[in-house]
């Protein structure tokens, strides 16, 4: 055991969005931070997340344009796909970024620890053999991907794999029907993989609103991806090729060269010896917080994917930044508030969605409060195309005031169209609102200023 | 002359956008409304307007796609860009459009008179023989481009003639600074045309925000157009094979295939017998109107581009729409309100702009009492791509509560992300709300509320 425990003000646990955003914060502050990280800077989002997903987005929508160019007059030949170019280049750029935060934090003077931390008996954090304590701690260590417990669940992978994979698999299955699934699947369904989508129920998104589950579903079938509905794989099987077979509750999937497992994300609370402290976890081991992100333990605190709540990049940045206005900048009021976080959704097109569903404002405010709009046409990019794409609509409004508590769309452009109105409905804004503005035309956007 | 004068409660001349939803809201009020139109339904937007350049905007972005193709994995040989092919599914569009328009009118049982309109002196409107009257008149008839009276001017094009050209034009001189002309010359460009911009200045857009002049500016020139400083054309010269030699006050360019004039336009007020019923120009020749629409004339109003002010579509229908519920549904205090109207630019990246400018704001606040926020970055989409798009962000910001009273945007995906902003705006957003509100990661939108 090293004789000298070093001391720092705030010792951040994980070095992810959350985590970083709140050490630099403290530091502005003077406070001498430092920041724990066992695997690469920027966590989740920069390396296995957001920013490679929305490349390989951007390159499923690429191949998108590529089947609608002669239609718009150009005689274009494919000649290849070659995942790999993309592969390297999105490589280079993410280890770009890591170096980016890096520097930040060195810029920040946030002192960088590289390891796996873990609480000790005397309050302290242990990385490597070496102590570290410090009055303020902020537990920030995200969440990983969890396999299923069934026969063969390992030759699967998660979405980490799919950052892995070096070539477009053949044919692909993919489990789940949350955001991560639709997104997946949707990238390799649009770059020609033969891709199936095994979802328990008869719909992708089932927490969104009905007209998202309903469109999202919709647009993965129009898009060549087969939805397997009501159906959960009981066992897998190598073959001597190296093809997976599936046992499913609606029959055998033979020849799959990549099986993705996206049912769901487990929080990072094992081996960090947070019963030494005292921390507590909820039945699905996500740290318990109060709104303030105070953990059970005095000075303790936690934010971010470790804490199951809003699993969103910008969310844990938001209460990061707050947390530390709040402990190191006297602002004792400072906290997130957790209502009306807007959300994309990368499928293809494009959902947004921000505040409450339809089904979840009649059961908060009684059907006769509420009073639903809705929009569904069809762009004017396809007004030239023989495949019509579609873009869906609906604002949720309660009350007399008709005060808009849910907005939801799905279309080409609504990824860059939510941000404005959601400082809107933050704002509280009201149906006449949205109307008074004059809109810009010819956008998909105009219609939600235009609806009757 | 024939013996009866046919009598409506409501004329409409002109039908655009304007006058189309100014007579089929007065008609949902159970008024007998009459509307002439002497070309086709739809006006400006929908025949030389808004619809077929935003058609072409999208086609140039396929370009630009395929430009881009190869960074993204994609292997592909262009061998043809065939404009008719756009250009007859474009038409076939705009002919489905002013269909649609029509059949809208009757259903709307607002009766089509066809042919031009002419005031008699009998407060009566003329047309092809045929006397008409009503006690409210409303004048809608927009604007059209203007040639420049130079010897040769008429051997090029205006706006109109843009969208009557069967091919790509291998030589283009667009002459103007304003939103057309970069437009039409973004979309020249993109398509591979041999495309120059002559301007008077050193920017185009002059009346913008500075940071917006100065990167369309800039966008134009690293989009391949050339951007031709403070150069005028003094004549024009047809040649025997076709093409034409421009005398400019920088030099000779020959060889041209299509001079387009985009130098401003002019009300359509000639030739209506204005004169006969007492409605008053300004020294533009536009329709002086009040707040209310009203003209000099009792009864008789006016809106959209024939009174030269915001010419845009949602604007002749939003006031179109107003005017009918102030005069046929006692709602006698509404109008449009012409502050904070939101503009979108289809510059290749698109502009999206809505209030102030700094330059105007610090005129109308004072320097002291005006905070400016600023991003300039490379969107995601580039990270993978050797030339480098840029995405430029200015918020204006008055007084101690920081009231956003500007905000100017330019670079990919700008055109769907104003709209909402301008909802926010128009509801009085200060910066700590666009700040309060969690961002939606990764976006260029997210930019507008992480500002520091």
């Amino acid at each position: 055991m090293p004789p000298v425990v070093k001391t720092f003000d705030y010792l951040v646990i994980g070095g992810g969005s959350g985590g970083l955003a709140s050490a630099r914060r403290a530091a502005e502050f003077g406070v001498k931070a430092a920041i724990i990280e066992e695997s690469r800077w920027g966590g989740t989002c920069v390396n296995v997340g957001c920013v490679p997903k929305k490349i390989m987005f951007n390159t499923a929508m690429h191949a998108e344009f590529i089947h609608e160019h002669k239609e718009y007059g150009f005689d274009v030949e494919l000649k290849r796909f070659d995942w790999s170019v993309v592969k390297k280049s999105r490589d280079a750029y993410i280890k770009r970024l890591n170096g980016i935060y890096e520097s930040n934090l060195d810029k920040s003077k946030v002192e960088r620890i590289v390891g796996h931390a873990t609480f000790t008996d005397d309050r302290c954090v242990e990385v490597n053999g070496q102590k570290y304590s410090a009055p303020k701690i902020l537990i920030a260590t995200g969440g990983r991907p969890v396999f299923p417990n069934i026969p063969g669940a390992e030759h699967g992978i998660s979405s980490d794999g799919f950052f892995e994979l070096e070539d477009l698999p053949k044919k692909v299955v993919v489990v789940g029907a949350g955001y991560i699934a639709v997104e997946l699947a949707g990238i390799f369904g649009a770059l020609g993989a033969d891709t199936s989508i095994l979802i328990r129920y008869d719909q992708v998104l089932r927490t969104f609103d009905s007209m998202i589950s309903t469109s999202v579903t919709h647009n993965l079938e129009s898009g060549g991806v087969k939805v397997k509905r009501k159906t959960q794989i009981t066992s897998v099987t190598k073959e001597s090729d190296g093809s997976l077979t599936l046992e499913t509750t609606t029959g055998q999937i033979a020849g799959v060269t990549c099986l993705l497992w996206a049912i769901g994300r487990v929080p990072n609370t094992d081996n960090l010896g947070l019963d030494k402290v005292g921390v507590e976890l909820d039945s699905h081991k996500n740290i318990l917080v109060d709104e303030y992100q105070n953990t059970k333990v005095k000075d303790i605190y936690a934010l971010g994917d470790v804490c199951g709540k809003a699993l969103l990049t910008p969310v844990a940045i938001a209460a990061g930044r707050r947390l530390a206005h709040r402990v190191f900048n006297n602002e004792s009021d400072l906290k997130l508030d957790y209502s009306n976080i807007p959300t994309v959704v990368f499928s293809h097109p494009p959902v947004g969605t921000i505040g409450l569903t339809e089904e979840e404002a009649v059961r908060e405010y009684g059907k006769e409060k509420i009073k639903v709009y809705t929009a569904n046409f069809t762009p004017m990019y396809y007004a030239v195309l023989e495949q019509k794409g579609k873009c869906s609509m609906k604002l949720v409004c309660a009350g007399p005031q008709e005060k808009v508590v849910g907005l939801h769309i799905v279309g080409q452009g609504c990824d860059e169209m939510l941000q404005g109105f959601s400082v809107a409905i933050k704002m509280g804004a009201t149906k006449a609102q949205f109307d008074n503005t004059v809109a810009i035309h010819p956008t998909s956007s105009e219609e939600l200023v235009t609806m009757r």
